[in-house]
């Protein structure tokens, strides 16, 4: 008997008919003696939905209200889950985040969970009952309804296999694990049956959206073993693990993550003092835009250029507000663009080869595509490129790598 | 200036450009000086889309789930018209029935108002803030969320309204305000500019549709002024008064109310001794069935039958518990007929004047409508007939009073 924290997203739980699929694979592993925390999203489509209505009425309306609204995508859901599953015979209960309680802070669309009261579920899980738990949504000290941001649902997941020393926590989507790149991209993607927590963080932060990282953040945290699956078919899907396996051979790369939604911003001609990257980055952090790749160069006759990646949509809002610094700043010009894209080579394995990076740069320079920036950590290499060769930069990494012949050394073992 | 509760019912708010409407009555008022307490509905059609889910998955859902999705529809709505209240420039807030707190007892789907903590609301006012409150929910004691029945919304407001000691408490909705009876049975049919409140209650328990009972029943244990009014056109609406006008006439009858959903069931040859009546109606209470008209007769031979009536939707759950009840009692038989409506025709100005129960049955007598049953009450005679009488039996009547003569002293006083 193990305590299970299962997360099903939006398109498992899409309809009434695939909340009632949920209930069974649920009913499943109650029935094998587990106890069960279930998390669940909204029905897919219905948060856009209620943005959209929202949206309608306000350009950009009141966060506190949007979130008033949003919120109820989850909270229809998890009524629905516990009808299906007390049809089945099973005691379930459902708890909006509020009657958990998940308490967060007050940054309504992309709060961040301060503590969760586990009482409530403790007491159904020893009484047998399963807890069906809005993701995606809280509240804050105040009583006021806070959403998580989008992919939250995870967060929810994770945080409440934390606080309750869960066994696993499941994270239910509609694919059947991680895979060495996007299949839509690279057809010769394979699922990886293991993947560590820092890889995985990697792949997630550079968009590969099976998982929403703050979700893993929050998994490698509190060590909690975290398997991503099918809710569609059987299959063991990825396990997250916190080690490197012994005894298993690593590869040098395990993944290729990529983004399409990056844009480029560059402040050139700033002055080569301390302070610079602040003055630039900190104005930008306060409108709550966040920044991804950073690139400063060493200067050249007292000055250089500052180059960082936002979000495709932050890009107008991110140059405004740097015409103001850059004129404070007596930089020369302030460029955007917002064909760019992002690829990374992602493996534990990098840690204790040299020449990987120099392979991805020989790969790319193979196929005539020219790297913009370039930026790299332990685990992995990033390059911003012209989004036009996103794709073929990713097939030729894939193979340069190894990624798409199973069974060699090079590629993730099979656990 | 005033503090003001208003509600808005689903039509009103029926759609987003309907919110926006709302919003801009809303802010008419606000900048007259009021403080103004905002009660919403779900939109039209959202809360039957919701039973609709539950039920696709369970004919007979939970009912403590049921509530959890089902109060996810005005919880849309209250976000909404505070993102168009903001827009609007004005500071306005929103309230979840939990958040306000609502307290009721935890009879889900049917719960009842037990306490309003007015403190959030209070600090609202002075702060020059729009309160936004979803009507129809609530929470119990342990923090579950629960829903006050259909047209809960109405009470609500009127709740608030007393818990706030509100100068008015307006009711919006699709009609102008209390008509002598239905328009679209009685084309000559009238607006009240004025109706008492206890010809009211019987008015709304009637079926007539424009408020909910137990909004009514509150307005009068708190001396609430209740006014109700159309969302969609100018107009002074119906106001529903304490007393009998002073030096205003009184009409022997102010309208004529009826309901079609009722049914009938009948214990035929029971024992004529005391605590037969309780021994059929306990049970029936016990499952929650609410029972209408209630009438027996002398009894002959040391039998007699009970005859009540009930909702169409719960007749043969009451059939099927009074199969029991029947057998132990040593009653001969248990009828049903569920093709009978109730019509009544109602007024405080019969307690003063013989002979309009007489008057009433003349004129359903001239049409060769048969009476299955006759209820009285000081202020309402009600009869029990054949549905298909129905519409006849309101024109009838409406004539047989003067109803629709305006200006006739049987008529009601124009304020």
């Amino acid at each position: 008997m193990a305590l299970i924290v299962q997360k099903y997203g939006g398109t498992s739980v899409g309809s009434v008919e695939r909340i009632e699929a949920v209930a069974d694979k649920v009913k499943a592993f109650h029935d094998q003696g587990h106890q069960l925390v279930v998390v669940v999203s909204a029905m897919s489509g219905e948060t856009n939905r209620l943005i959209g209505l929202a949206k309608e009425i306000d350009h950009r309306p009141d966060p506190r209200e949007l979130d008033v609204v949003v919120a109820t995508g989850e909270q229809v859901t998890i009524g629905l889950l516990a009808i299906a599953l007390r049809k089945r015979g099973l005691e379930a209960r459902s708890y909006a985040g509020w009657q958990v309680r998940i308490l967060t802070d007050g940054a309504h669309g992309k709060a961040r969970i301060l503590d969760i009261d586990t009482a409530a579920l403790r007491a159904d899980l020893e009484a047998g009952r399963i807890a069906v738990v809005a993701g995606f949504q809280g509240v804050d000290a105040l009583g006021n309804v806070t959403t998580l941001g989008r992919g939250g649902s995870d967060t929810t997941a994770v945080a409440l296999a934390a606080a309750l020393g869960a066994d696993e926590c499941q994270i239910y989507t509609d694919v059947d694990g991680v895979y060495t790149t996007d299949p839509r991209v690279e057809a010769r993607a394979r699922r990886l049956p293991r993947i560590t927590f820092e890889e995985m963080l990697e792949m997630a932060s550079q968009g590969s959206k099976v998982l929403q990282i703050r979700s893993v953040e929050f998994a490698g945290k509190y060590r909690v073993p975290l398997r991503v699956l099918s809710s569609f078919q059987d299959g063991p899907g990825t396990l997250i693990t916190f080690e490197e396996d012994d005894g298993v051979e690593t590869p040098l790369v395990s993944g290729i993550a990529f983004n399409r939604d990056e844009a480029k911003v560059t402040l050139v001609g700033i002055p080569d003092c301390p302070g610079v990257a602040y003055r630039i980055l900190g104005p930008i952090a306060d409108a709550n835009i966040e920044v991804d790749v950073i690139v400063q160069n060493v200067g050249v006759d007292g000055t250089t250029s500052l180059t960082f990646t936002v979000h495709r949509n932050d890009m107008e809002r991110a140059a405004a507000i740097l015409k103001g610094v850059a004129r404070e700043l007596g930089a020369r010009e302030v460029l955007t663009d917002d064909r760019v894209a992002k690829v990374a080579i992602v493996g534990v394995g990098m840690r204790s080869h040299a020449g990987v990076a120099a392979r991805m740069f020989k790969a790319l320079a193979e196929e005539n595509i020219n790297i913009q920036m370039i930026s790299t950590s332990e685990i992995k290499v990033t390059v911003v490129i012209e989004e036009k060769y996103l794709e073929l930069a990713v097939r030729a990494l894939h193979s340069a790598f190894d990624l798409d012949k199973v069974g060699e050394p090079a590629a993730v073992a099979v656990s």
